[in-house]
């Protein structure tokens, strides 16, 4: 038997990684304390590895194209190969509403870790010649250099492009942005065979290449 | 600590639900005992529960149209209206690979349980003059009696259509045979307001209307 609050938690987990859940704002705060356990506990770490091995299965049934050299993966940056956990461990793991400016802060520091099953992924997708298109939701102008350095720093190197939110985008939708984003890629010729992601935004839209996946995040909702 | 059988259980479910898993055929084996208490022990209730809040809260932000006489729902029939849970009991909850004549012979028996959240919502959509159309994979030659007296006895009544799969459609995958009902139901001129099914195939293709619901099933995938 499953203690009632664990049990609402495992309920509402489902419901977000599933997109029933939508537009909300906060971790309803009875799941604090199974929130950290599932984030630090190592269950997150589990459906992590488990996701980047169907990956990796999917990957290996890829037929290469005879024009290789364009087909490409686009991987979302923050909780995808990037973790803020110990950012949002300080917003009681996303229990309080989001705060733009402190979150700013943190992201200038530069010091986000990488997420260990995503950074093998990525490794593996370069090793083997795909084209990987990292897309944050990031403002360029306050926050390039320090992402540009912190993935470096986390060994996010040999990527195609790092592709952050311009002026132009604002106040656009994440799925708005990234969809658009995506068709120009299609119309410089490349494939988007995967794309990754831990928030639906990342995953829906337009051009959706031709899988995608859904990392968990318990933690915030990106519309 | 979560024990690793369980562990294993709730990163495949997770996979499952947030569609990472595609085209599997059975559920791997060491997750028969999680499988049962899942489905059985109460977690899978809570889950179908906590859904429908999601799906009612949905239903009160929608301003009636005009025409309220073509807001419609699409719902799904098995494991979304009517339960196979107790087949799939003796398929060893879907660790054993589908088996199209045993299914067969147990849809005729006509004794699929309600799914009593599910049939809550469909009751209040009914009752608040929204249009339920059932749109189901079933056949329609050889099922379609044993169907309708099943949903009828089981309380489905008042539903616009029921809609079965004809021998136009054999072949078809799930997602294209049900894009194309959509597409005919929103050519008669039905607005579709939601979508619920138990199978991302329900869920995916043209067509999809405002929002769609997906309805846990750890037991069987139809692609």
């Amino acid at each position: 038997m499953i203690p009632e609050g664990a049990s609402y938690f495992l309920s509402w987990r489902l419901a977000v990684e599933a997109n029933n859940a939508r537009e909300w704002r906060t971790v309803p705060s009875q799941c604090l304390s199974y929130v950290e356990a599932y984030m630090l506990g190592g269950q997150y770490d589990r459906d992590l590895d488990l996701i980047v091995d169907q990956i990796l299965g999917y990957i290996n049934e890829i037929v290469p194209s005879d024009d290789g050299a364009m087909d490409a993966w686009i991987l979302d940056v923050d909780d995808t190969c990037i973790s803020n956990l110990f950012y949002y461990r300080g917003k009681r793991y996303g229990c309080d509403p989001f705060d733009p400016a402190g979150f700013k802060a943190w992201a200038l520091k530069g010091g986000c870790p990488a997420i260990p099953a995503v950074l093998g992924l990525f490794k593996y997708l370069v090793r083997n010649g795909f084209k990987v298109f990292l897309v944050t939701g990031r403002d360029q102008e306050t926050l390039d250099q320090a992402t540009i350095d912190n993935l470096h720093n986390q060994g996010f190197i040999g990527y195609e492009r790092l592709i952050f939110k311009t002026a132009g985008f604002k106040g656009q939708s994440a799925s708005a942005y990234k969809s658009e984003i995506r068709r120009r890629l299609e119309k410089e010729g490349y494939r988007i065979l995967g794309n990754v992601g831990d928030q639906w935004s990342d995953l829906q839209g337009e051009c959706l290449g031709s899988r995608a996946y859904k990392l968990p995040n318990p933690m915030y909702f990106v519309p």
